[in-house]
């Protein structure tokens, strides 16, 4: 079975997280629009083609599957690469904390974007600044806290053992360390868990393989995580 | 089985999703804190309870499951509540197609708290001008007439069938036409469809019982759909 993954090309973006299982799992894929540019997401996102029409990339493609929506995703893809425990209870919990990320995902993409998602920072930025500093104050040690609780009683890892959702724990930390460096640095001491946790995923010989090949770009400010100096800093208050 | 549904008295909010599917198919279910409090939710919520940990409410309680988030309780009482089509597939465009609701509810709230949720409006007004018009203008076209074409092409369901995402979209359509009552109505001719499914839904024994029952609070402006006149407006641009 080869999957299709279809996602913008130039950024890693929410496409990010569907790769890491992938290649975690030396899963066969193509990369679609890396290969055949952009334009190659239109029929899906036309709705000219048979199955559900994606509102955003990413989206995957598998047989006469279309699955968009990356907790969907992951959720799809999870028992199939064996990235999810076996049972209902434990994919229950998987897609809720993959939700839940995804709900921090979206609060930093806000925090450069508040306003308008379609809009430039530069018409934006003042209250970007606002909102990045609540996301730094607030909203960073409630998500971060609330995760390290998890990782923390399940052994260092999200699910008690390996999950799609220890990968996606992986690269929230890596994002939010180019994005917010100072604010993370303020978190070291809350965050001892995450920590262990991205490095032991750092070292997992596919991931290792991943992150030094060409098929892993560098993190810019054209994706969700930006590195806008004037946003960061500590936390506040 | 009784479920037990927690969620914040008060407001309808995110969890009158659930509230909608549960009155819809006659489930058993109490809604806690409306009975006990809202301190009712603490101990879960401060990880004291056994089961995942919930972020946020609402969870819902079957058993020894704790299943937090909006999507994911639904994904977990469709099948259950004869809610969801059989099979994969169905269930997982069910699921992705909740996803995309999510994100557009998430997009209603930041339209009047931007800046930052636990703020007050009144602190964060102007911003929340400018995003409430990309909203009007942008965005609910761009989600709703997604919708439209999903409902279009379902035969006026969202699956082809009843299910929990027309319930869903049902109180979409209600909040908007309550938070956003100018540019709901900009935008009549463009989803004819997304109307008749409101009706649709409306005249459902279960949801016509329920929607005059005391169990359904109004719409006020402490919930995510608030009706403030100076964020409406027609479709600008």
């Amino acid at each position: 079975m080869t999957y299709q993954l279809y996602y913008w090309t130039g950024i890693q973006g929410r496409g990010e997280f569907v790769r890491l299982a992938l290649e975690d799992a030396s899963a066969d894929y193509v990369d679609v629009a890396r290969v055949d540019g952009d334009d190659a997401m239109q029929p899906f996102l036309n709705g000219d083609r048979t199955g559900a029409r994606p509102f955003a990339p990413p989206f995957l493609v598998s047989g006469d599957l279309v699955v968009a929506q990356v907790a969907n995703i992951l959720h799809f893809l999870g028992p199939r690469l064996d990235l999810v425990p076996e049972g209902e209870a434990a994919r229950l919990q998987a897609l809720q904390l993959q939700l839940t990320i995804a709900d921090l995902v979206t609060e930093i993409h806000d925090s450069h974007h508040p306003i308008a998602s379609a809009a430039y920072y530069e018409d934006q930025k003042d209250a970007a600044k606002r909102r990045a500093s609540d996301l730094r104050t607030n909203r960073l040690p409630k998500f971060l806290g609330y995760f390290e609780q998890v990782v923390d009683r399940g052994n260092g890892h999200a699910l008690g053992t390996h999950s799609y959702v220890d990968l996606s724990l992986f690269q929230l930390i890596r994002g939010l360390d180019y994005a917010y460096p100072k604010a993370m640095q303020a978190l070291v001491p809350k965050v001892p868990q995450l920590r262990k946790l991205e490095a032991r995923i750092a070292a997992r010989p596919n991931i290792a393989t991943y992150l030094a090949s060409e098929r892993r770009l560098a993190f810019n400010t054209q994706g969700i995580f930006r590195q806008y100096p004037e946003l960061d800093g500590g936390i506040d208050g």
